[in-house]
Formats: structure tokens, C-alpha cells, sequence
């Protein structure tokens, strides 16, 4: 134990949780960035630390962050972007005009550009040895979630683009085998963060309510999705 | 656009973004729990509230939890963990002595005890066509991280248990098909906060530093895992 060595560990207020109760409300998956700004070193630094302060499977740590700044790279990776965007609003449909009308990314406007990755396995078989890949998986999203929220903190907006073809991406940043670009993450001052869930405002789709997803003891097949 | 009839997002001031620095730091994966606790029954609707506010992948909200309060049904899921135990013991060969005197799981103590599950697929499209099952199950791990988070701030320890066999966890608690756990949950009061990760603490595995996770414009083979 290093109980003596550290000091206790803090005991949150009531205001310190309803702060927190705001910051999970307030944090949206945002697609529009002030144009020319930009984050501080040391802000990006502070966001970095709070994503490697995740929970990981066996402590792995399996999440990697690739920081874009050579233009050209983003150029390459918004064009990627666009290819998908097509592609999905092929898949779509009936309901593909109206797809492409929503703005869905803000991969050119972003100050910063990041590009969230699964590290190759590295074998680690505490706690997933029934799951490994999906433990690996769910260690960088609560990574993610946490550099979402840090961001959110510090007033900046975050925007997590999945739309993308994972092996021509991982192949464009010289990825390793085994290593899986999951999402590229549009971090940046914005000019004012939407009120709800952007998809919800622009009417695409509206969220369910949380009673829907709790059930007790057994699955409930009425609460299942519609 | 709803700007007239809800207030404006609110602005996290200096104390609000440290105190979420330090939450981020001292939130830990517990396997000890005070017993006989409980927690009540607001501060648990808060948590799932909060776990409901995490992004999801085309809004599609594919987080299910499962709340479980039978005695009987919580004794087995302790013994399905159990059975788990054994065989990663067995898979870890070398260090299945250390391992087996390490505490991994609170099943039996916790106050609360959840089962986070991914729903089965609703068929959304948006931000999925290229990664269909990943992007649901990150959304799941987002939700999951917020309500560890929440937990925290308000000073109550989360575990996340992932020593079981889905199928089988899914099967106990009358799971459709395409619906999957992924995380028993032990939720609850602790005596103490660890200072620092248990499995650091106990020798089991050092984390690696920030450093180590970031690259830029390319993956920087030199920093891959050991």
C-alpha cells in the first residue's frame, strides 16, 4: 500500500457533483468549430492526461493517439471523410437527401485533429479472457469519453467522425498490424454548443428515455428497440 | 433550432474543470466494498441518468443495464465469476499463484449490482456503415464511463467485472438474441479509495506514462508496447 506516501483521496461536494451532473449534460458530439482558433499546448496536454487516466482491462492501456498537424494529412483524411459520407448516403436511401444535407463533421474547421487507435494486442489476459478484443475495445472508448468530457470542461468542443474505412486510415498514419483506427476526434473552440443532441435538433432521430434501457433482473423484450 | 426555449449551455468556470481533473484522477476500479451499505435510490437514478447523457453512434443509445436485486441470482452470477477466475488462473499459468490472491471482484459485497449490455442492433446506419458493432459497443463503453464518473463524484466506488462468459451471463438473465454483456457492475459505498490503481498497488502491472500513447502524424513504432 502507498497510503502514506499520497495524500487521502478527495471527497467530493455537493456542488462539485452537480458540476459534473452539468458537464455530462452540456458535453454534445459537436461538427462546427470557430474557424483559425486554437488549442493551447498545455490545454491539449491537460485533455491528453485526462484520457490516459482511464479504467483499462488488466491496466493495458491500449489506447494510442495520433496527432494530426501536417495539412496535408488532414486534407487526405477529410477527402476520406467525404468518400464515406457518400457512400453512407448510398446505403441511406430513402432517407439520403436529407443525410446529406446535415452537417455531419468538422474534420477541415477543427483547431485540433486527432485520431483515436486500438494499440495491438498485447496479450494481456487478465479479464479478458472470454472477451479480449471487445474489453480492449470498451478500455479506449472510456478513454475517448474521458478526453470528451475534459474538453467539455475546458469550454472546447469535440466531435468523434467514424466515418471512415478503418484500413485505408490505419494504412495513411503507417498503422501497425493488429493496430485499429476507431474514430477521428474534431477538438476545437466552437462558436456556441448546440442545446441538445444536434441529430435531435435537426430532427434526424429522437433520443429514448432512460427508463427504457434499466430493467430489473431479467431482460424486459417490451423495452427493446423499436 | 431550439435556442429560445432552453438556456444557454452553461460555461465551466477554473475550480469546475479542476475539480472534473482531479474526479478524473481519483476515480478507481474497485474490488473492495463497505457491507451492509446501500445507496439510495435517487443517487442511483442519477448515476443511470447520467450514463443515458453519453454520445451514442447515430443516436442509436444501444446501452441496456440490468439491475439486479435477487439474492439467488446475484449468488450465481458470483459463481459463474468464480468458475472465470479459476480458468484465467489456469491461462496465466506462470503467475496463477499471484494471481489467485489478488481480489478482483466485489460481486458478493457491492451494494448495487448492474449488468451493462450492448442491445441488439437496431440497424442504424449513421457513423456505422464501415463498423457497424464497434461503434455500438464504444457507445456502450462511453456510457459506461460516465456512470463511473458519476459514481465517484458521488463518492461511491464502481468495479467493472468482465471475468464471465457472455453467453452464459446473457442466458441467466433471459438476454435476446444480439444482446450482449459486456460488464457485471459492482457499484456501492467503499471504506477507502485506493490510491492508486489496485493492480499497481499490489505489483500486479505498472501503467506506462502519456508520453507513451501519443504520436504525431504517424505511429511511432519505438513507443508500441513492450
Amino acid at each position: 500500500m502507498r497510503a502514506d506516501d499520497t495524500a487521502a483521496p478527495p471527497v467530493f461536494t455537493d456542488a462539485e457533483r452537480e458540476s459534473f451532473q452539468r458537464l455530462v449534460e452540456a458535453r454534445r458530439d459537436m461538427r462546427h468549430f470557430t474557424p483559425g482558433a486554437r488549442v493551447e499546448e498545455a490545454v491539449l496536454q491537460r485533455l491528453l492526461s485526462a484520457a490516459h487516466h482511464a479504467p483499462s482491462v488488466g491496466l493495458m492501456q491500449p489506447w494510442r493517439y495520433v496527432r494530426v498537424v501536417e495539412p496535408a494529412l488532414r486534407a487526405r483524411m477529410a477527402a476520406m471523410v467525404e468518400r464515406e459520407r457518400a457512400l453512407t448516403a448510398s446505403a441511406l436511401s430513402a432517407r439520403a437527401d436529407e443525410f446529406m444535407r446535415l452537417k455531419v463533421e468538422g474534420v477541415r474547421e477543427s483547431a485540433e485533429l486527432l485520431v483515436a487507435a486500438l494499440a495491438p494486442d498485447d496479450g494481456t489476459v487478465f479479464g479478458r479472457r472470454t472477451m479480449p478484443r471487445d474489453m480492449a475495445l470498451c478500455s479506449l472508448a472510456c478513454s475517448i469519453q474521458n478526453l470528451w468530457l475534459a474538453a467539455r470542461a475546458d469550454n472546447l468542443g469535440m466531435g468523434w467522425v467514424s466515418m471512415f474505412e478503418p484500413r485505408e486510415l490505419a494504412d495513411l498514419l503507417g498503422m501497425p498490424a493488429g493496430a485499429e483506427p476507431v474514430g477521428i476526434l474534431c477538438l476545437g473552440p466552437v462558436d456556441r454548443f448546440y442545446d441538445a443532441p444536434m441529430l435531435e435538433i435537426e430532427g434526424w432521430r429522437q433520443g429514448r428515455s432512460v427508463s427504457a434501457m434499466v430493467f430489473t433482473d431479467r431482460w424486459d423484450e417490451s423495452a427493446a428497440p423499436e
